[in-house]
């Protein structure tokens, strides 16, 4: 047997005599049934104490791909050799090169070493009560951590009481699509155009959505009072997907709407500090926090794999919202919770969204500057904001270019074929020449489509 | 000012002059609207560049602590100031000491630093695609990983295509019990006595939970027949809270009904590798894997804070329990899921539970000595296995002892007042004057309630 222990390598001979034996058990070069030698001459042969054979047999026989009983000799298990083929590791990086996809951060900014350092110190910190995940709506340190940042960040005017930490945007909604539903709400407001999933996430619910315009100052708040609605779901700080921002008169008049009829606004918080021409405004939560339940995430502002968001709920939901949470059995890990507590409390999340601002303005520009050039009848909508440009292609709404992109023939972005907006195209995370071949291959798209 | 920075200490100048700032305006010290010091004149003052003044204040504006307009000075913020307290961080440590708790694993004894390892390992060769969380089924790697190890530690014949990775069994058997429902099932047989908390699942989902006697050989399987369900979920390797192992003859009955009758297992299989006489019995989905739902977590293995689990689902459940799992926004964070795949893969997982097998019988019997010392006439039931034992106390089944143990009154371990159990008592991670403690307070109240 050719095991091939080194001293002095990283790993002790022990690690390697087990990792060699796994690996010869798991490839099928040591067969089921075959008789192993004794730990005494395989100890003699490796020129190592017989201890470090007998650990790694133990710890061997423990995971199955060795059988030992008293008196007899250790063999390789029947049951030991995996014959089904492991699932391939995806190509989505290959995919999305000239994708232009709309909807994912730049995934290769990932902070990797910053948020390594909040794991490290949240693991070594950790105290040992924190491991038995005793409350539902999350650890203390992350919702006063999150208190604080949206205070700051976002003007709302959260209750630490009342945060609870999420798996993201859709768990935090569908936890409350539940409890809406369980007492009696049948219909929703959503936007139109809007989120898909809005409406994906309250029909599983069982809950009715009732699409409400949007237009260039957002939501219209007349429809919504005319609809007999009693909640709605809307994204104020930038709309998806026409990137309009839910105008001054339009809050007010969406509060009021609130207040007098005894209203839920939901408020989709997705991306608001992403924004380039100035401050993003504040969040609506902030100026009704028992009319509005907020929910955000990092998703667009990390990253949608550490699944982390959290709720800012009316006090009245804040029950509810707890039991639904825990017997859903949903909701983010305790370690990643101290991770972003520690993020935050460094800095560390501001710093990132900084430096992630002037990156995402830069490829926007860049964006803009390429369907100028490739596709100049193109229209561009929205505020300079989060990963999307919405686009209006040259070819007349009802042209054969527009409903190529609508039906999202061309391969190119989110197709929308809403609100005058037939693409919505992404920019985070492409270089210069990714958006510029992607630009020159939509162009020759639409002209195919429009000549 | 004594800002106190330290050339030579571990964070850099930048980090502290930052820091330091913050803590102040946090504090109150620099109170709102206060004007600051040119950076100019800080950098003389403390003998730093410029540009380390420059990037701390953009920092903080960033942050929303300071405001800088063109032209300007720069300010405290006047939102600055949180005022809200804090929620206090809680001491469930020192809760657990003296109750015994039967659901926690020993959290002191989790492995911090291998654990540790595989998340670097994770994070620092994670691929940019996995950040996206593409697949609600979860990554590749873990349930690749999970393939390989419950073939070999549980007997079970798992396709990779039909893994799903969920943030425990909490969460798995609600997407599971939302399926169930949506597909028509009103009625769903559970365990009596059982763990509550799948009745409350069951019902989340408008299913009807129907009892079906446990025995000394686990689920009566005549009752399962003749109540008419179709779908029963069971803890057939250790029986909560009776602590039997379900029969041989029970298994073949059981698979023999779903065969039958078009039946649905679900198996809860939480602790199975925690057996400390034998082997666990391998799992029931082996046997049948079209015919079981086969559910297993990190919870009682490692730690529940960690929400981590998986779901083997039969073929024809795999694609709803996808979209469930997707549109409800749960599941667990990538790299947590890549970290555990990780930790199998170099065999830490066994040697973990090979650590905690060792331990736990140890502390087992220790209560199991204890027990017999102070409560003679107390009988312990089923097999030596998991986090807890269960207790009839010694006076009789209708008498005070007994009711004030069902009723939770004696304030150690988890009531039960079913099936011939008064209470579950743990042992994970208590010392052994805990334990002592524990059972001698129990003892007291005992014979306080029978005298």
């Amino acid at each position: 047997m050719l095991l091939g222990l080194h001293r002095g390598a990283s790993a002790t001979l022990h690690e390697q005599l087990e990792a060699r034996l796994r690996e010869l058990v798991r490839g099928g070069q040591l067969p089921a049934g075959m008789r192993l030698p004794s730990s005494r001459a395989l100890a003699t042969a490796l020129g190592v104490s017989r201890g470090i054979v007998l650990e790694a047999y133990a710890q061997l026989v423990a995971e199955g791909y060795l059988t030992a009983t008293q008196g007899a000799p250790t063999r390789v298990a029947a049951t030991a050799a995996v014959e089904r083929p492991p699932l391939p590791a995806g190509s989505l990086n290959d995919d999305r090169r000239a994708r232009l996809a709309p909807d994912v951060p730049d995934l290769a900014a990932f902070p990797r070493e910053a948020w390594m350092r909040s794991v490290r110190a949240a693991l070594r910190e950790a105290p040992v009560r924190a491991l038995a995940d005793a409350d539902p709506r999350g650890v203390p340190e992350l919702r006063n951590a999150l208190m604080e940042y949206l205070v700051r960040a976002r003007a709302a005017a959260p209750e630490p009481e009342h945060v609870l930490i999420s798996s993201g945007f859709t768990q935090g909604f569908a936890v409350l699509s539940e409890v809406l539903a369980a007492r009696g709400l049948e219909a929703i407001a959503v936007e139109s155009p809007g989120w898909p999933r809005h409406r994906l996430i309250a029909e599983r619910s069982g809950l009715q959505p009732v699409a409400i315009d949007v237009d260039a100052h957002g939501l219209r708040v007349d429809q919504l009072a005319d609809s007999g609605c009693e909640a709605v779901v809307v994204t104020p700080a930038h709309q998806y997907p026409t990137g309009v921002v839910l105008g001054a008169e339009r809050r007010a008049e969406l509060l009021e709407w609130a207040e007098d009829g005894d209203g839920l606004i939901i408020e989709d918080d997705y991306d608001s500090e992403l924004r380039y021409d100035r401050a993003g405004v504040g969040a609506l939560q902030g100026l009704a926090p028992e009319r509005v339940c907020h929910i955000g995430s990092v998703s667009k502002r990390m990253a949608p794999g550490l699944r982390l968001g959290w709720t800012l709920s009316p006090s009245w939901l804040t029950g509810p919202l707890t039991y639904e949470q825990a017997v859903s059995g949903s909701g983010a890990a305790v370690p990643a919770q101290l991770a972003l507590a520690d993020y935050i409390a460094r800095g560390d999340l501001d710093r990132h969204l900084r430096r992630m601002r002037v990156r995402y303005a830069a490829a926007r520009e860049r964006l803009l500057a390429a369907l100028a050039a490739a596709l100049p009848g193109a229209r561009v909508g929205g505020v300079a904001a989060g990963l999307f440009v919405p686009v209006a292609l040259p070819a007349a709404r009802a042209g054969a270019g527009a409903r190529a992109g609508a039906g999202g023939l061309l391969g190119i972005g989110e197709p929308v074929g809403a609100g005058g907006i037939d693409l919505l195209l992404g920019f985070a995370g492409y270089s210069e020449a990714a958006i510029a071949d992607a630009v020159a291959m939509l162009a020759a798209r639409v002209h195919r489509c429009t000549d």
